[in-house]
């Protein structure tokens, strides 16, 4: 849900006023709103490790745009320990870094192709000029080998997105792909966490974020924080049901776009070129798995592989009152057993043995 | 959402007395509202071309019943340039003829087979008599060749359908299958344009209504229309992820029936046996794509082929106001700047080069 | 939706307040409320057949906990008549026996393995200890050949859900998998009939309920009820869009969990691991398919096989009025045609043959 700006610019109007107590509604408004004061914007960002196996983009601003440069090329990319894949990264990374921008932004996009192959790229979801879209032949010439090709573009397709090769699926498979996240202005989804899982089912094998079990990265939450996940299909070929241990989740947003009514569920198929959000608030702390539900994407007689990501959940932050023992409402009225909410320290925990 | 008859016919009375002026409403009713003439039905109809690369089936009123005539015969069908595989046309095409009635409507459908096997044919999503339900062995006797089988039923099931044979997967890959679009009298969904995508990957390969990229029918809109795309997956073997370029689509109904609550998205799984009646409105002119996001199924070393549509869009047929040029609504606060929405004569159009 | 308990003590205290017409409130709470009686509980249940293939796994009280007994082991295993494949049956049947408890239940799972391989079960859906989760070397160790293993948790995620092998997807295609529903305290799923479709693609072939049509079990219900099926996908491999015949369905939940808008389709993709509550209501008698619609999965050449149920649908055990004949609403307002609703004794059957 958004709201106009005006409204939201008298709501803080009302605000002032009431916290100020003026009795001069006029004079207050024209003494106190002063034009809002423009922060120093920062004139490079990004970097950071975003605790999932990526890492923000890098840009520096150039001409009031936000310019981002990709190099993709061939690298050697270990999967796993000890298994080592002929990969197409991305400024050295599978996936690719993540490009992450405010609504309104004004992009460029430099991508250097140092691949022996041509190729182009595309921003899927985003509403932008038919000459940025990145179809190769169709919108634009094919990037060469050796060849830097620039795309302009501004940010007004919020939510999560990503962007990848338009070229056969091969490219995809190999690596040539990372989230793109539009924060929007207004609306942005409250969480505590904020995860990828991006999905790859190409020449690297089953992937996570580039990396197969046990070499994804060990996730965090603890007990009762909201945590997001940003589910993406990157393909190139399957669409893999991810299924979610110790309960539920709800489904806030696909494609980018917020869900009118979130659906709960425990289980999601994502197929490629989809984005989901979904976030789910652990009730139990312990390991519990997110994994596509085809075994052959997820196990083999040795255990668990591939598609797997585990999220270790800690004890909450806060305590909470053991709400089973509180006195009947009304007196002479039974009390009926609570079901049994699995929080740490009430009773359900550590029936079985050794986890108490 | 529709409304009783009843309810229809009162505000259609109290339009006519407020538009008469009538003091007296009991007597302007009964002289006001004549019996609606009959309009005189025609008699026959259809043939039109749907600019999909379909067409209308043909029909003609026999004894209170539209009757179609539906031959199923072995064809060499051309999907691409310089391709042709061996298909089992209806009526000479891949999809057979849309079968497009209204809501009450009493047909009478005679399918002749000359084919060299049996078949029979299935009614998907239809509400209507056991024995017409086109199963063979179960509700029927198989058709066999040289035979002609006549199926009698009344459209009571609205929206967007679509009739099969229901032998093995193997028919339905050569292309014996076409769309069933039953207008409903009260709620139809509003577009400007109305086109088919109905994926097949079969025997004749990928292809959208029996024809693969670049073959597949050029579609045409214009920025601001409301587009209807009724995508159907005829199958027989395979789920399909189809995304559209350029924005996002609406999810206004599933197998003919209204969604409640339309979600956005720009990637849609369209599963074997479903229908998906989605809404697109352009904002940017250009030439979109919409197609199969696996991409072994629509793109090659040689760029897009197979399961892929363009939607050329041109510019709106009305001019819009520069809203970004509005004064600030309220004396003292900064202006903001607008998220910059792409419609033509924006800023945002031409920013790289050659789409100006 | 459910109501806090003491909300619906104090509804039943206003309620018999109200029918004594006490005049003195707080007497009258006092001595009209006596503690509800505990119903004699039983001490044990269990194995009625579900008319769908499957039956309720048996159980008796112990300690305060519902304990029940799976013993997975190889047992040659009838598909269809004359085809027998190796099957890992728990307690001789595939799927295993339907775990069915209220919410709020302290359960006991004993599991024997009897296989010549590791194994561990997983409580699909269910909000639990971590250590009960059945994720072999991540929160339990193997349970090796001739080793019993016993979970101990409580059911508090209501709605349908499955157990299963959490080993490598070979176990769950050869059968280790059942359905597993918790009823809740409140809010059930009304129905009038409840069958079960797990649906599964491994090692025993294309079965549901274990079984392969034309022996799959055949389902029955009459017009105008309220037919419940829970869809299980149980894979290992497949997304399967599962069509009914004859009309459309309400997914009324997913994964156990209420859909706030059901919505109306006829073909509902089911992935590994999803589960499905819909509701289907007959309209027309006759023989209606459930079937997967890719049809290699289907159907062969000699007919309908594999992934298909049948639901024989009888006429309703209530006649209803004929509504077609109501005379106008409004004098001099013409009669338009009622959309003939197909119900038996409607004009709509028996219109082309043998189905009166």
């Amino acid at each position: 849900m958004s709201f106009p700006r005006w409204l939201v610019a008298l709501g803080a109007i009302g605000l002032i006023w009431t916290v100020t107590g003026s009795s001069t509604y006029t004079e207050q408004v024209v003494t106190s709103i002063a034009p809002v004061a423009a922060a120093a914007q920062p004139t490079s960002g990004g970097g950071q490790d975003l605790g999932d196996g990526t890492k923000l983009a890098t840009w520096q601003m150039v001409n009031g745009r936000k310019e981002f440069r990709l190099t993709v090329a061939p690298t050697p990319w270990e999967i796993k320990p000890g298994v080592v894949r002929q990969a197409y990264a991305i400024n050295g990374t599978v996936p690719g870094p993540v490009i992450r921008v405010n609504e309104g932004d004004k992009l460029r996009i430099l991508v250097k192709n140092d691949m022996p192959e041509d190729t182009a790229m595309h921003w899927h979801g985003m509403v932008l000029p038919n000459d940025q879209d990145g179809v190769p032949l169709l919108t634009q010439p094919l990037i060469e080998p050796g060849q830097t090709y620039t795309y302009e573009w501004t940010a007004v397709s919020t939510g999560s997105h990503w962007y990848h090769s338009h070229m056969h699926g091969e490219q995809e498979g190999r690596g040539v792909y990372g989230s793109l996240e539009i924060v929007p202005r207004i609306g942005e989804i409250a969480a505590d966490r904020d995860y990828r899982i991006m999905v790859g089912d190409g020449a690297l094998g089953f992937v996570i974020n580039g990396k197969s079990f046990p070499a994804t990265a060990p996730l965090r939450a603890r007990v009762g924080e909201r945590v997001r996940f940003r589910l993406i299909g990157t393909g190139p070929e399957m669409t893999h049901p991810m299924h979610l241990h110790g309960g539920f989740f709800e489904v806030v947003a696909q494609d980018g776009m917020r869900r009118a009514f979130p659906e709960r569920m425990d289980t999601l198929l994502v197929g490629v070129g989809q984005t989901f959000d979904i976030i789910f608030t652990p009730t139990v702390p312990g390991k519990w798995m997110m994994h596509c539900h085809i075994f052959s994407h997820s196990e083999t007689h040795e255990g668990m592989s591939g598609l797997v990501s585990i999220l270790y959940v800690d004890p909450p932050a806060v305590s909470l009152p053991d709400l089973s023992q509180l006195p009947p409402a009304v007196p002479g009225l039974p009390q009926l057993p609570l079901p049994t909410i699995p929080l740490p320290g009430l009773p359900l925990l550590g029936e079985h043995g050794n986890h108490k």
